[in-house]
């Protein structure tokens, strides 16, 4: 016997949780749609030369790899003469791998858009808006809240460095969370990689300690800063310049985005001696959407106010980003939802230099373990299964019995299920409140000669005589 | 540079293609929903074992194995001493793979729903209904239609042998491919397996012949009746006997199934002396159908008749099927786009014995491929991208624009493109032009001031000024 059970990290959706997750991912969906974005659906499976070497060395060991079918053996060279151990025979891993392994799973849905780009340029008018809904697969250690198998809702525009870009997908995060109701418990944090850049210098850090500035930078949330400054120190930078702008992000990130923010931070570029044109950049991307919704504070449910902090800490990766950056977490901490940002060169190693790009991406499954962990999936209006059990009452089922159900599932359109044997009424009663079915229909000689059903509401135990119009209207009025 | 290039066997869909497919997937689900299945998602990965020794050995070697991340060159055991060749040494790949995969992509959607109705039966109340629409991946020889990664639409019922879920899927092929419009294309063939067994123990057959006589049944299509004739024979049939059935055979399949396709074969088995109770099995599943369907000839649209065929030749594979099966063909030939049948004992290796189920399923791409081939996708009313380009008239934008477009997306619900950059208006009417986008939004100081859009129809030329709910309005009753 083999014993059933799942690839560590990775999990089965059933009915409640598929329709709660899809629910999810259809909202995203909606947004990206009346954004003008386009879908797009990729290959699980990418060549390993276009995943490798792009998601540094870490990335690059959770890459799950295929192993190439047929004698794959054959492709390692026997070693000659052994050596006594596969390293010495230089047989390892990182070796072997290219020789047995020319596909992979998809890591993101962002370098297989880079390539979907790039093979197809010609037939493309830039400004090129896409989104791709689909899962994604990642070695990682598995751990709470961290899946192998996890889709990523991306949404990217590639070919234009109009700012206004950035400034629609402060409004596509509003309307995601506003949709999902979450407004009230996101925030999204945004910053600037020129800002960061500005912020190395004047540390006396130089564009080779610029990825460094960022890595320690960016741990500010997580490390205590005592340890943090000692880091800071000893990789060169002024500690107490970095002190300063500790402070500065701790003033900043305390208020949303607003006119104290700019001001605050103008004024410290001006004390300091700091080129912050970037802050005119940043201030007139948010300023449209602050516009509408900060300002607009009687705005509710779907249109709901999500609030915008400058975080100047927040840096996102390092290599990859080259403009304006954003972060989407919950109020009350955790893991990002959703995050992205404008880069350069996406598909220059593709061979299509120079175009500019700038995209966000929502974690479908951490929002669903977000939401389903404050019970915010639980009173869903998502359509969830059949709406009536029609009774099996004769044997052989009679035609009469088959046109009514064929009428109620394709005249009338209600989801309906059938009991598949003929039982105690008891039996198919039980059964139907099992499977949360809202009413039962019967059909016997007297009902099907006169055209009629017998719909029995399960909840309120209440029946009525129906023609099957009648019956499909209240059903469909009284629900579940 | 990496040259930017899919896996072979594998493709992607752009906006048109992506939004085609879904179109088809969406209907098989729509269909499945009003039948009472419930959905279900599994994860692209299973562990080896519990898709090992599953598909015979020609489906093993098609199996995509996933290498163990980390060092898995340590788990091959270092030949000691070595033979001088991997085969030598025993590493031959069959030894090897277990030693260093343990993960596999899943071939279909039936083995990972068997794992999950094992792992969860607790939970489950039986007869259990559940739908799955997702990839699945083999590593087949690519060629035309043939992919390596593929959508199968799944549909099957679990723990219940009663014949009416038998019923309902001819239901459930008719309203699935009367929505796509291919009801006069395709046509439904059924058989029983017990018909098959009875007459492969009329032609001389044991149980054990079994196997050997259904793929030489199976081939009657495509080998020459002469060849396959001689096959028979060699294989110890009756060489007599299996020519009367395959003009049995050809007689039946002619004929949509009804009354005269009854007698004949009724009369056929009490000439010949053949147990045939099953063909009132066959019988009481398909009249339901029947008299629905092909005694009522006026019906057209998604309730069209699509045609059922007994094909007593129909095996669909070797071991899986104990029951009916069903196969659904374009009537002007190539491969099947959809089929299944009733199966006992599906969970039985993973420790639960004894559930009787039956399914279909629907080759989504296959479907997919037939229907563009005939150009049957090039009319479809699905919504294809942004239906309003909001030209960019100053720079900087002005607030009042962005409440504009904010309001068009927002309020009135209407999928709406921006152009990026200032530029000549006959540049942005061109882009909405190459992009498909039907009309142009113009909103200049005046119209701002006005709180009005002038609306230009693309396609006509009319231009229009309105007020913003106006212009959604006109936008959404003139469309494409």
């Amino acid at each position: 016997m083999t014993v059933p059970a799942l690839v560590k990290g990775t999990r089965d959706f059933g009915p409640e949780d598929f329709r709660r997750r899809q629910w999810i991912l259809d909202t995203v969906r909606q947004v990206y749609e009346r954004y003008g974005f386009q879908p797009l659906e990729t290959p699980a499976m990418e060549l390993l030369s276009t995943l490798s070497e792009t998601y540094g060395e870490e990335g690059d060991k959770l890459i799950f790899r295929i192993l190439n079918s047929g004698d794959f053996m054959s492709a390692i060279p026997y070693p000659d003469p052994p050596r006594g151990s596969w390293t010495a025979d230089g047989l390892t891993p990182s070796r072997v791998i290219p020789m047995i392994s020319e596909k992979a799973l998809r890591y993101d849905l962002t370098v297989p858009f880079a390539r979907y780009v790039s093979q197809n340029a010609g037939q493309i008018t830039f400004p090129f808006k896409r989104y791709q809904i689909q899962p994604v697969w990642r070695a990682d250690r598995p751990q709470k809240g961290r899946f192998r198998e996890f889709y990523q809702c991306d949404a990217d525009v590639i070919g234009s460095e109009s700012p206004l870009y950035e400034t629609e997908f402060l409004f596509i995060f509003q309307a995601v969370f506003g949709a999902l109701g979450l407004a009230q418990h996101v925030r999204i944090r945004v910053n600037h990689r020129l800002l960061l850049q500005a912020f190395c210098h004047w540390c006396g850090g130089n564009d080779i300690a610029f990825p460094a500035f960022c890595i320690l930078w960016d741990k500010s949330d997580k490390v205590p800063w005592e340890k943090l400054q000692t880091e800071f120190e000893t990789s060169g930078f002024d500690p107490q310049k970095v002190q300063q702008l500790a402070y500065l992000r701790e003033r900043l990130v305390e208020l949303p985005a607003q006119d104290i923010v700019w001001h605050e931070l103008e004024g410290f570029a001006t004390e300091n001696g700091l080129e912050l044109s970037v802050v005119g950049t940043l201030r007139s991307i948010l300023q449209p959407y602050l516009n509408i919704h900060q300002k607009t504070e009687n705005r509710s449910g779907p249109q709901a106010n999500v609030t915008v902090h400058l975080d100047v800490s927040l840096a996102r990766g390092l290599d990859y980003y080259t403009g304006m950056v954003f972060e989407a977490t919950p109020m009350d901490g955790g893991g990002s939802l959703a995050g992205g940002g404008r880069y350069d060169n996406l598909t220059g190693r593709f061979g299509k230099p120079g175009l500019s790009g700038v995209g966000i991406s929502f974690g479908a499954d951490r929002i669903f373990d977000y939401m389903k962990d404050k019970g915010l999936l639980d009173n869903l209006a998502a359509p969830s299964g059949p709406l009536l059990l029609m009774a099996r009452l004769e044997d052989p089922t009679p035609q009469a019995w088959w046109d009514c159900v064929w009428q109620l599932r394709h005249v009338y359109e209600i989801p309906t299920e059938i009991f598949p044997e003929k039982a105690r009424l008891k039996k198919q009663i039980e059964w139907a409140v099992k499977k949360n079915i809202p009413f039962l229909g019967l059909a016997g000689p007297d009902e099907l000669q006169a055209g009629r059903i017998a719909l029995k509401n399960l909840k309120t135990g209440t029946q009525h005589n129906f023609l099957p119009h009648e019956a499909a209207d209240y059903i469909l009025h009284h629900g579940r």
